[in-house]
């Protein structure tokens, strides 16, 4: 009754045990600012009564209120039930059957699995060796398939944390005109380097957002940016309907209260900056753009078992000959426990 | 940069204008009983400080809410992003390229939306001469073709509303052990037959149900009943994190909470009596079991444009050579006015 592929399919999942620290899938675990609670509470409220109604089947008022943001067009964004979603709609949209995506490796696992879900296939270039994005690199691994359609580039790079220089994403995007580039942009907030220009000045450069990393993993909500006849693309294979209303209407106090997030990333900046320092003593840290750190070591499958025996909830990546252990950051006090296990772990304690 | 075929694709959207009445999109528009807000409002001022974690990646508390609902076990559902998604997990799952699904015609516009989406093909049975379904004629439709993988029926039929006898469903399901058989009952609340045990005794059969008809369209949230072979294969399609936390929680509290809406759907029951005997002078009303009713009629555009003119915003369909107009049923003060047009219109004042 199902397609004979499907043999190979598990449902993707990722380990969970009970823990006292949560550091395994890069939300913001800090409290929200009180008011910011008290204007979201009210939302909820106010939105009680609409909950009969199907929401904007385009998600309207949410892409109104990001063109006031951005100050751009609402013709310039999409919006996906989480950018996984739209990670989906592009695949749909630019890749036939035995096409190809391109993608780093390691990348954001979804681009990957959602390709095989289509029967389309994937190319990739190893970073592991230092793990520094070499853009010629890339330019000559993907000049050489014409099936590459989709160029997924996640920056900051999950899990690694490092980001690409603006110029070397710029040369890529110039390299290849006629196929789309995915500047997943996750980690965005957390990030020095802004590549919103890249968007909007070159044609075939889709830049991917969400609220899932600055505190609202749980509303499912992100969105891209990109000119007028990609997003009018996308939307042709959307489904309608997409995103509820709480959600968006959440999203959309979120936009014209940004401001009031800011504390709570600049203190994952600061403790990335922190972390890093204490822990470099004892293992290789990678240069973290991101709300997360992540520790190169041979013995990471002993380190996450002993982080789980002290219930700290981490994830560990298997990439080749490498193993790396990403830890997403939070709360001083919870920080401070992930790093003293950390260094009894290196001491033999 | 594009799909070709993506040239004759065009974003699913459906016409709005300013309204007083809504009689469009299904919805069920009556108030909340009190104390149903009151607990609605609770259980999302309870879920604020939980939006900055992900929803569980499979909606485990909302399955465990259902299998204690039903009396079944956790591993008898999937839940979707509305039942639009589990459509397209179902054709994901069961469909190659160039297979087909099989639906009547007219049914609901997602099925064969989704399935050109996957380039799965289209086969269907025409229904419009006595909007009957003859289970025969699908069964001799069906057998023709060995690439129809899926059969989607909805009954309710929409937009008919005319429900197909247990039976006669039955028979169908049995005549195609192995091919996936999809009983939308998005309607099923307002409907007098259960097919519930269809899906469980059949090992072919898959139940889709919504909360989207009975006041909570706005939550995007919907559900499939099969027996656990079957579920897990369309987990392997789902996109991880699909459900955002505050409509699990809300389908939760709806859930156990569902004698509360009861008094709603009651009166939408008696009000498409009420509507149908008052119509049936004046035109051919389907018989419908749904929380709309639809008249067949040749001057269907005059009519639209009449309801139009008087700010009553209800959807028609083109149908081969019928014509049809769905005429959502709400509060009754709403009902007296679309009653009151379509008499006027009749009577060429």
């Amino acid at each position: 009754m199902f397609r004979s592929k499907l043999q190979n399919f598990s449902n993707y999942s990722t380990p969970v045990f009970e823990y006292i620290v949560k550091a395994d899938a890069n939300e913001n675990l800090l409290d929200y600012p009180e008011d910011l609670e008290v204007l979201i509470t009210d939302v909820l409220k106010k939105n009680v009564r609409n909950l009969c109604f199907y929401p904007e089947i385009n998600s309207q008022p949410l892409k109104q209120e990001l063109a006031k943001f951005y100050g751009l067009k609402e013709e310039n964004f999409i919006i996906g039930n989480g950018s996984d979603q739209i990670i989906q709609l592009i695949i749909q949209a630019a890749c036939d059957k035995d096409d190809f995506i391109f993608t780093l490796y390691p990348s954001f696992a979804m681009y990957k699995i959602t390709a095989e879900l289509f029967d389309v296939n994937h190319s990739f270039l190893d970073i592991t060796q230092n793990w520094e994005i070499n853009a010629d690199e890339v330019i000559e691994k993907i000049s050489q398939n014409d099936k590459i359609k989709v160029i997924f580039i996640d920056t900051p790079n999950n899990p690694t944390g490092v980001a690409l220089e603006y110029e070397k994403l710029k040369l890529i995007a110039e390299s290849f005109p006629e196929r789309l580039i995915v500047i997943d942009n996750a980690y965005g907030e957390y990030c020095d380097i802004n590549y919103l220009d890249l968007a909007l000045q070159e044609k075939n450069v889709i830049l991917l957002k969400t609220f899932s990393k600055i505190g609202f993993a749980g509303i499912r909500c992100g969105y891209a940016i990109a000119n007028e006849k990609v997003i009018e693309n996308l939307h042709k294979v959307k489904p309608p309907y997409n995103v509820n209303i709480l959600s968006q209407q959440i999203a959309i106090s979120l936009l014209r209260n940004l401001d009031k997030l800011k504390s709570n990333i600049d203190l994952i900046k600061s403790e990335r900056v922190r972390m890093t320092k204490c822990l470099e003593d004892f293992y290789f840290v990678l240069p973290s753009q991101a709300n997360f750190i992540s520790i190169v070591d041979d013995e990471i499958d002993y380190i996450f078992d002993y982080l789980k025996s002290k219930k700290i909830l981490v994830k560990k990546f298997d990439i080749g000959m490498k193993k790396l252990l990403r830890i997403t950051l939070g709360k001083p006090k919870d920080n401070d426990i992930i790093l003293e296990s950390l260094i009894n772990y290196k001491r033999g304690k």
